[in-house]
């Protein structure tokens, strides 16, 4: 018999299902809840003690984590009548490792507080890298929560994380799902710039075999690009990894974020934008590589190219030289908003640039933004100029093709709004009045 | 037999059909020439002189009038083997109605001087107001000339303009395209913004009648959305009276100039990438009114509304608040960039405000936009929270309907991005840094 506590468990989806059995495998007793029946046989067949009911699942538990997929399902989770307050012993600590508004994470820190249960010790954890780093425990997890907390919670979250992927956040409960949020801004601009960047290839008679090779050799490379890209290339989209409503999910946490905080996200909203519009064609639970749909219906991998080198080495500058710009306003769309909601910096910076939200753009220029933001840099010199020359070619050419560039022409238009100077400082101006 | 001059005319499409046989009924002689054969046969009907050749059409002209449809066949028309200036006696006046880029219209002075005949008057006089008008002779004429080729051209001009809708832009050649441009800057963004508002109404379950009965009451009203509503409720789309391919390529001509002067367009570039995505369904020949299926389906003259009427105030309340933003930035947006191209102001809001481009917004807001760019008052005072208080409540509602608000979305970051004193000169600032 384990000596391990046991553990309690809700959301057995394909991030759940991993953490759960990961720690089955660590020895851990975890009893889970899912909806799907189908998925509490998978579970005991793991290993684990399947529960058909959310108290019962949390009944003499001192640990339990929530990973179900919105605030919502969180809320009749943790709050509802048969919840899993009402079987959480006292002193108890719980983690909500779903990703959710930073501001519900507060409320139930509040919550149990209002209803006489701030004996729980409530962690706000969401995490980060896809199932297969969730079933492997090398997750990254972004936690906030009370010092107390995070000492009765340390050990899970260790058991969850790869080693230097546990960002523990100061400031309490919201920060890891700031934390979380500012580093998706990365993400749900830079998931729909793989497929603008295809689309646009696409029609410029590019082979996306192509592409993919010249945007991961260089300055146009993202962490995104490379993973999405094997999905473009084989139309891996029913359902591939990554549905579009996951994003867009996660995108609506940003944009209602910021308007609660009255701070500008142009890019984001942009994305979300063409996120439902994609929705409104059917593609919502197929993989968000397929918004390539969007721009062509041929597969990108059958397109052949009758270019000579040097046209299509042109054609390709002009897709990496979209993409560098895009990446490049994306980082700064992020960084500036975790100085808006008081994140540190570096802590982000050092999240984002292993994490799915890196890029090579966001390594170069996050590594300039963070101190001009930080008062210890001007942010003067035209560092911009040439990633505004170049998009300005890449945004011609689409319009003289009649090809939309939704991210890239809002790109553009940001930093034509920089001004003359194209320098640092006026581009993080127009995000930090 | 007449006393007036012989006019040669090119390019006898809805609306330069109109013109030419306007100047017929005026007494006139004119030939025209047309690519298209059977417009030439109804030319000849209506008591003009068809040609076949352009050259031979300007042949003995004193007066020739060019109104084909983009600066690409201007050229060919104007500079072309068998083209008008071969046929053009010394001394004569010519003018281009179409509405082409400014810097081309430069480029077609130049042109002329280069090849040695700078005898010729040029006019730069894009025109708007619609077929109707044109055969009225009561369009709004914009023109840029040299003073004595003004001088020549202005009888022309008087017939073809309603009293007051002449405007003479000082500074030469190009003015007339650049006051036609930052006029149809408000077109561009307005156009899309009535099928923007008609598919966020539709997905709240409203009729557009009710819509169209509370727009054009108040606040949200523009020229566009009296104008457009009236082809949305009956699906008047095929081929309707104003196909997307000419407002999206007027919307080309000002991103691209806007490219070209580093100013930025975000709203109308937000247009532009969704008259693109229409393109692509097909609905490029059919009336712009159509572009509501980006949204919806389902004729919203047909959907029937089971809201209670306090319930259907508070909706058509966001549909109204959503479109008086759009509308107070598509003004800002407009004047901001008549000044970077150095029109005088005054004479863009006298024509915008009772032209296509007008809104209530326009109207109201230009007035106090204008004091601001000249410098005469501070633009200091929070006249802009009431429209981002109302605007963010329309673009919550849609987000948690999934509805698209892409110019929605678009003017509320910008709103953002002016910051906290939610003063005119912050916005301004936006556009004129």
């Amino acid at each position: 018999m384990s000596s391990k506590p046991a553990i309690g468990f809700c959301g057995l989806g394909a991030m759940g299902f991993g953490m759960a059995t990961h720690l089955i495998k660590q020895g851990y007793t975890v009893t889970g809840f899912d909806v799907w029946a189908p998925t509490l046989e998978k579970f005991k067949a793991a290993g684990g003690t399947p529960s058909t009911s959310l108290s019962e699942s949390a009944k003499d538990k001192q640990y339990y984590i929530c990973m179900v997929a919105t605030a919502q399902q969180a809320q009749t989770a943790i709050f509802g009548d048969d919840g899993i307050v009402k079987g959480l012993p006292k002193g108890a600590t719980l983690l909500l490792t779903s990703t959710v508004p930073s501001a519900y994470a507060k409320s139930v820190e509040k919550e149990l507080k209002d209803i006489g249960r701030d004996d729980i010790f409530f962690i706000d954890a969401p995490v980060s890298g896809g199932a297969i780093r969730a079933a492997d425990g090398t997750l990254s997890i972004m936690a906030g929560a009370s010092s107390e907390a995070i000492s009765k919670g340390k050990f899970l979250l260790d058991e969850l994380t790869a080693p230097s992927k546990l960002f523990i956040v100061e400031g309490g409960v919201g920060g890891g799902s700031n934390l979380k949020m500012v580093h998706q801004v990365l993400a749900a601009i830079q998931i729909l710039a793989v497929s603008e960047a295809f689309g646009f290839a696409a029609r410029l008679g590019l082979n996306g075999k192509d592409v993919r090779e010249a945007v991961i050799a260089g300055k146009a490379w993202s962490w995104m690009f490379e993973n999405r890209s094997v999905r473009t290339l084989s139309e891996d989209y029913f359902p591939g990894a990554s549905a579009v409503t996951i994003i867009l999910k996660d995108t609506g946490i940003i944009t209602s974020t910021a308007r609660l905080h009255n701070f500008p996200t142009p890019l984001c909203s942009i994305a979300e934008q063409v996120y439902l519009a994609g929705l409104d064609k059917g593609f919502g639970p197929q993989d968000d590589a397929g918004l390539v749909r969007l721009w062509t219906n041929t597969p990108v991998s059958s397109i052949e190219s009758t270019l000579s080198d040097s046209e299509k080495q042109s054609k390709l500058d002009l897709v990496t030289d979209l993409l560098a710009a895009i990446h490049l306003v994306s980082a700064v769309e992020s960084i500036t908003f975790a100085k808006h909601v008081g994140l540190p910096l570096p802590q982000l910076y050092e999240l984002a640039v292993e994490a799915a939200g890196g890029s090579a753009m966001f390594k170069e220029f996050g590594a300039k933004i963070i101190p001009v933001l930080e008062g210890e840099d001007s942010g003067e010199g035209n560092v911009l100029e040439e990633y505004l020359q170049g998009l300005k070619k890449a945004v011609e050419e689409a319009q003289s093709m009649k090809c939309p560039l939704f991210l890239g022409s809002g790109t553009l238009n940001l930093l034509l709004q920089a001004g003359k100077s194209e320098d640092l400082a006026s581009l993080l101006k127009l995000y930090t009045v």
